[in-house]
């Protein structure tokens, strides 16, 4: 190794010491009162909720109102060499709000402030507890949206902590595409904004991709500012029917990479339609579906739908159903959105293994089958749903969590699936983030000298090892 | 300052000694015989062609085949502590291939192959050396595209580098957007690969957008991975004339803010209307104008046409002339990509001044109006052109350099627009990039707090400070 080698040290992984924490919870009592909770219900509700990882519950639970606030929090902890682990609304899926070393998780809830609109500039600045639902609600009247969708009402800082997407990505992009900068409080108590808000800037490092999916590990979000579209004319959704899984990824790929400007296309298998028929009251053949919307001027949104219903055909797909109707429109997405809680009706008491992998998308249809065989050879109920326009999807796998043979067979399903996706040049997740659940696949994915490279940055910027110990990174913990 | 604080040291910023040059230039020949060179105008050539910045050259130039040749290189330049200078066409308008410590600079003539066109993914595999219009050359036939478009015929490297865009980037984004992944080469000689070719992806830190815009000093960038766009069925371009430059910008922000997605919207003030009559031959009339291009379906381009024509209407603008000839397209885009050499022709002997800002849309008629008054308050020949639809523009500053006085009134000319920009909550540079000539302004813009995070960042990846020393961070370093 040549001297100008980045020295890459293990990471301090210790839990702080009793006194530590007490002295910690002391100064959070003296500083903000009634909004520090140490009960261990609201605990254990900070650490974990839609995962099948083991909760790990922080040692105290404090609701900051302000950036000033946070920066408080965060330097009480530094002096003290107590994590931070930032909570939003707990929806994640890998384990991001669990923590391992105990720690004061910074709940959100009250900073949910919409603090700015520009609506000539597209733009918006918020609090990071401010929810998608909340945001949409409140821009409506002024003609615009927020169109990132993850299935949960999850929060803005969430989103952006996570790197989240949703049913919209394929038309407008991810949170890595959709936020234009952060203000984040650093490990030493700092702050940065790490942007203006032009639509464009070539001034120095990009810190407001770093944070996005940096998962709490770099700093606290305090703001964000996003960008925001205006609500199109003429918005027109869909449910197509296919004679099998095949067709429906075929005609997908078909879709993209005839350019069609789709704004929604996402897949449902038969089982899932199933489940969505059940839980949400459709009366949808029972055969795999694809979800569809189209965004433009009234003319725009008919010639693709025309050009759409063509590729169908070829495909063995169709007659779609058309709805321009807002209220059938909505119920149809809620159904979609809905899919995580309509897997669970499959098998009550059954715990959701619900995991994302994203490929390139002319491996989309080789990827699904194989995953639908292995499905059946481990004998899983799975469905499986996804944002296959991005060649992204989710299987949700419904597991007795008193079975311990059960258990390990879904793990091994899972950890199959995520390295089938890394095989056909794709990743691991592709919106779920990585937390505690999907560590172990990133060196297959990024290879060891770009985990050094992440590893490096993160001791750079948290030399303590403070925020959010324990996820994305290599780690000795585990919540297994 | 709690314990936690990141330990930000200032930078080595020392020549390497004479000996360690002779051994890196005597173990370059000994590697690669007849692809080092040292002649002074060689080096000269690798250290500024368009800038205004004093020529810092290099101590030797190297072209490599492969990453493992620039691997070599690395390594050999980090044993003995020499500056590495990474090299596309020299381009670039603010210095960042300027030597100020020497060192090697590594020219990427000989890497410009194609490497990989996967074409049912819309995606390719580019080295650094692969210029702009040669990938837009080999594509065309598969009927794909790569829109981004910096006025030059700058390599796909450089633009990487830079975080460049153009043209095209109000509809397609800048290089930020449409760069899937780089393979590059660490300080220490290791490569990685910043992320799979799955369309999105939740997986760890974007190490992606970390190495876009970082101008060669985090690694050398040594392959590429690029979204292409289908070449749009239709496509409509336009010249548009306005009474004013008022006019000309209230119809692009009311353009922008109705949501018409416009491929190409360029202001060209009426300096540069003359400048381009002149030196393109184009026949336009002295005034303001914009100049416009649509993409889609055929529908869909005469829909945007039509609705584009009422707003410049209400803004003292029109009649539009239309063209969908390919030929005189081409001739149109030529002249506005020419628009840096046209300048120079209206004052001949000159040297130019190239800058550009960026702001927030609603603020740019404000922008351009104050910066149209100094032009004139300072007696400047400095056309004004634009790509406004992003609120991105140029002011190219003609100045004799033999006039201290006159260098002088135009230094303090750019200083006022980029703080005024930074003013206006935009940037001191939406496309050019950083280099030597806009350090200066990054404190005003970001804040000392992200500075010191970004060369936390960059001590953590090149402790040496070997990677294209004196760019982007605070320098002691200037070439002025």
């Amino acid at each position: 190794m040549p001297a100008a080698a980045a020295k890459v040290m293990p990471m301090t992984e210790q839990k702080p010491s009793k006194q530590a924490v007490e002295a910690v919870v002391a100064g959070l009592n003296a500083r903000f009162g009634n909004r520090v909770v140490t009960s261990l219900a609201v605990r254990e509700q900070h650490a974990n909720t839609t995962t099948w990882l083991a909760n790990q519950p922080p040692d105290v639970v404090v609701f900051p109102h302000s950036t000033e606030e946070v920066q408080d929090i965060v330097k009480l902890c530094a002096e003290h060499g107590v994590p931070v682990i930032p909570f939003g609304t707990g929806t994640s899926l890998e384990g991001h709000v669990n923590a391992p070393l105990g720690g004061v998780s910074v709940d959100f809830r009250d900073m949910n402030k919409v603090l700015e609109v520009h609506a000539q500039d597209l733009d918006c600045v918020v609090q990071p507890g401010v929810t998608r639902k909340q945001l949409n609600d409140y821009l409506r009247d002024q003609g615009l949206f927020f169109p990132i969708d993850p299935g949960a009402d999850a929060s803005i800082g969430g989103m952006t902590a996570t790197r989240a997407s949703g049913t919209n990505a394929v038309r407008y992009g991810t949170m890595k595409d959709n936020v234009i900068s952060v203000k984040a409080v650093l490990a030493n108590g700092e702050v940065i904004t790490t942007a203006r808000r032009a639509k464009k800037s070539s001034a120095g490092y990009d810190l407001t991709r770093l944070f996005i999916g940096s998962e709490g590990t770099l700093g606290v979000i305090t703001e964000i500012t996003l960008k925001l579209h205006g609500i199109p004319e003429a918005i027109s959704s869909a449910v197509c029917p296919f004679e099998s899984i095949q067709g429906a990824c075929d005609a997908t790929i078909m879709t993209i990479q005839s350019g069609i400007p789709v704004a929604r296309i996402e897949l449902l298998d038969v089982v899932q339609v199933r489940a969505s028929n059940a839980y949400s009251k459709l009366t949808l053949k029972e055969t795999p579906h694809l979800f569809l919307e189209f965004h433009g001027t009234e003319a725009s949104v008919a010639e693709q739908a025309e050009r759409f219903a063509e590729i169908a055909a070829e495909c063995g797909g169709g007659p779609s159903e058309w709805t321009t109707k807002p209220e059938e429109r909505t119920k149809l997405w809620q159904a979609r959105h809905d899919s995580y809680w309509s897997m669970l009706q499959l098998r009550p008491g059954a715990k959701g293994f619900a995991t994302d992998v994203c490929v390139p998308i002319s491996r989309l249809a080789e990827c699904v089958l194989e995953t639908c065989k292995d499905i059946e050879e481990y004998k899983l109920v799975a469905p499986i749903v996804g944002h296959v326009g991005d060649g992204n999807f989710h299987v949700g796998v419904m597991i007795d969590m008193n079975d311990p043979a059960e258990v390990k067979n879904a793990k091994t399903f899972i950890e199959r699936l995520a390295k089938r996706a890394i095989a056909m040049d794709g990743t691991c997740t592709g919106e779920h983030g990585v937390g505690q659940g999907k560590i172990k696949y990133l060196e297959a994915e990024h290879g060891r000298t770009a985990l050094n490279a992440m590893t490096a940055i993160k001791q750079a910027l948290d030399p303590q090892n403070l925020m959010n110990p324990g996820k994305i990174l290599p780690s000795s913990l585990t919540a297994e």
